[in-house]
């Protein structure tokens, strides 16, 4: 029997014993993980009980005050069948998205119904300390706002964009966020709120969760779900999980070499994946086709910008039928997908979905990665695959981090990511 | 509540119902896949059961037959534990390991303890009927020899060396064996064994599965286990399950193109991983150093074996120290451990196992798989990373078929590779 939640429903009971739950009454608690409401004749077919025993189950969790009675559903033939779910009451739960250049924040309770959403521009190149005090200082206007207190938070789902050494909650060599490394940052968040059960992942890795719980990936067992922004990271979904690999640095394919004789990678090494074709690099070709004399529309822009080029002149420019910026754009889908393509014979997901803010170019990038990873593929690996745009895309990272965090808060399989 | 269990104890009755167990029992069933015996204790431990429902569903599985009471285990201070374990007289199981140029067929008992094993020499290329058919022989001898029906094989797990759609157990466009391309196995093996449960995969998914229950991937979560023979291919363990993508190809990476101009490999494409650098094309880079005069050793063994040379003669050189052979093995390794790299980085695994006909060369080409693995991955995927021989090895595929047969016959979960 493991501990499995913490609802402490009395102030300033910090320290209060967690509540264990068996297995079957676990169960329970699993099954609304993904659905919101549910009728005992459901419990009784998911979980092969006989409904006497499905009864007595969910009274024993009614009594505990984890689940509550929420109306009727509809009948099929006989009485209406009586629907149960979570006790919204229990308490709340965060979702932390952090970007390296933003900020999203969502306020739910404990069934994952958001309450209040808040974005924001930030830099994660600043202290954690710093960087994390002002995430609590959002936390604390959001929850003040709706007349919740401290102790009622009982989960923090939290994404960093970095390599995360997922069992310890920690940033591993983040090259974005040197400061991060090794900072603990669960302790940060437990010290203000104590009821709180924190769990810290990898960004791309929540919105691949996200991805699989309100997007296109729902119901895809295996995918690979691409983030392209300032760099270029993966999340991987293996038999419906998320595969973090052994040290939690599963994904980490921006900084695959593409080019022994490439740029200087922000990680050190050369001609990485990321600093071939993401987003700075973008810019930095768009600056030298400019000063070339390759392209007017980028020119133009770049003295409008007095001096400088960001990557979204290169889809202006783009979209303006300007070749050089076409070119580019192009170049760096068709890096992508051929080092995609190994990964489609390693790995055969069913889809790929492809993020982030170089992914909002739109479509010369999608057509270019799918063409290269057709040509370089093998037609057994991507006879059935698709490669789209995510669609949770935004509220990817914070729904996934909601998702995570439930995840934990009714943990009762033996996880191989355990939390220590 | 889905059927379990098929233990057909009536000589003929081979459309009997399958026995079904309510989610409980099914978990104690669960807890014996991985260990011979369980005391009462145990299962009250692993269940977070009350020592008297432990009980009460210990003595349900006895009444049913399936299972018995085997001694004492040592005391903990009181009275010893009685400890219980599958009631190997429930039936028996069949592994077969099926390679290109090797047949291999264990018989065991239900409990996974093996009864006999034979091996023989075999080719794939003929038909699958008379391929299949040699295999039904060899079975029908040894359960003859220990005085056991064909009605008392419960399962037969069936690994073969290409492609496989693990939902329907047939091969997709095998390469090595085209005559098998959709060949009912599962319906072939059924026509004569009636009671049997038929699992067919591929045949480096049960070598990875073998090496998980009882060589060093036994507690390895992530892993990734290659084998390099007459071809290459992956077996990919992630979150501590086989990994088969969404059609089942995955781990096919023999077929990951290395070199555009390449040589043409037997799957149609030119420059396939397995193509420069597997058995046949270490023969023939072999053969082409002896005809260009770069090594006497290696022409001495083609004029002894009537003009042709084989892998071995290439190790057998490389032991009394030719350059050339040596440099054969190396290049293959290089190029292998670069592909791996960018597996390492994508799946961040804590082992790579090699195994296969190559890999029995020694030391020379693992030096060079894990120099280039280490030269091309990322510190941080490298850092704990261990890559080695199998050791399981050449029992490894037939061990990981009467597990992956054992998973099937106690299946409860929500398999995402539910069998149709």
């Amino acid at each position: 029997m493991r501990p499995i939640f913490t609802p402490n429903t009395k102030k300033g009971n910090h320290t209060s014993a967690p509540i264990l739950l068996d297995s079957a009454e676990a169960e329970i608690m699993l099954a609304l993980r993904k659905r919101e409401r549910i009728s005992r004749t459901e419990v009784s077919t998911i979980t092969g009980w006989s409904k006497a025993k499905a009864a007595q189950e969910i009274k024993s969790l009614i009594d505990k005050g984890l689940l509550i009675e929420v109306g009727e559903g509809s009948s099929q033939g006989g009485r209406r069948p009586g629907l149960l779910s979570l006790n919204n009451l229990l308490g709340y739960i965060i979702g932390l998205d952090i970007g390296a250049t933003s900020l999203d924040v969502v306020l739910a309770d404990v069934t994952g119904q958001i309450i209040q959403r808040i974005s924001d521009n930030a830099d994660v190149r600043v202290k954690p300390e710093q960087f994390l005090g002002r995430c609590i200082e959002l936390i604390n206007q959001m929850i003040e706002a709706h007349g919740i207190h401290a102790y009622q938070i009982l989960g923090i789902g939290i994404g960093v964009p970095g390599p995360v050494d997922f069992v310890h909650g920690i940033l591993v060599a983040p090259p974005l966020m040197p400061d991060w490394e090794n900072f603990p940052i669960r302790n940060f968040f437990t010290d203000i709120f104590s009821s709180a059960f924190v769990v810290v992942d990898n960004d791309v890795n929540i919105m691949a969760l996200g991805e699989q719980r309100m997007g296109n990936g729902v119901g895809v067992d295996n995918f690979i779900y691409v983030k392209i922004g300032t760099g270029i990271g993966a999340g991987i979904v293996s038999n419906g999980r998320i595969h973090r690999g052994s040290d939690g640095y599963a994904g980490d394919i921006g900084h695959i070499c593409v080019d022994k004789q490439g740029p200087v990678c922000r990680c050190g090494n050369q001609g990485c994946l990321e600093a071939m074709t993401a987003g700075p690099a973008i810019a930095e070709k768009a600056m030298q086709a400019a000063r070339n004399g390759n392209s007017q529309i980028l020119s133009r822009l770049m003295e409008t910008n007095g001096g400088v080029l960001y990557p979204e002149d290169v889809n202006t420019a783009c979209r303006d039928g300007d070749i050089a910026a076409l070119e580019i754009i192009r170049t760096s889908g068709q890096m992508i997908g051929e080092v995609l393509a190994s990964f489609v014979i390693f790995f055969n997901p069913s889809h790929i979905f492809i993020s982030g803010g170089i992914a909002n170019f739109g479509n010369h990038l999608l057509v270019s990665i799918r063409r290269a990873v057709l040509r370089r593929s093998l037609p057994l690996a991507t006879a059935h695959l698709s490669i789209n745009f995510s669609n949770a895309n935004s509220n990817a990272g914070t729904i996934g981090a909601l998702a995570l965090v439930r995840e934990y808060l009714f943990m009762v399989e033996d996880d191989p990511n355990l939390i220590v």
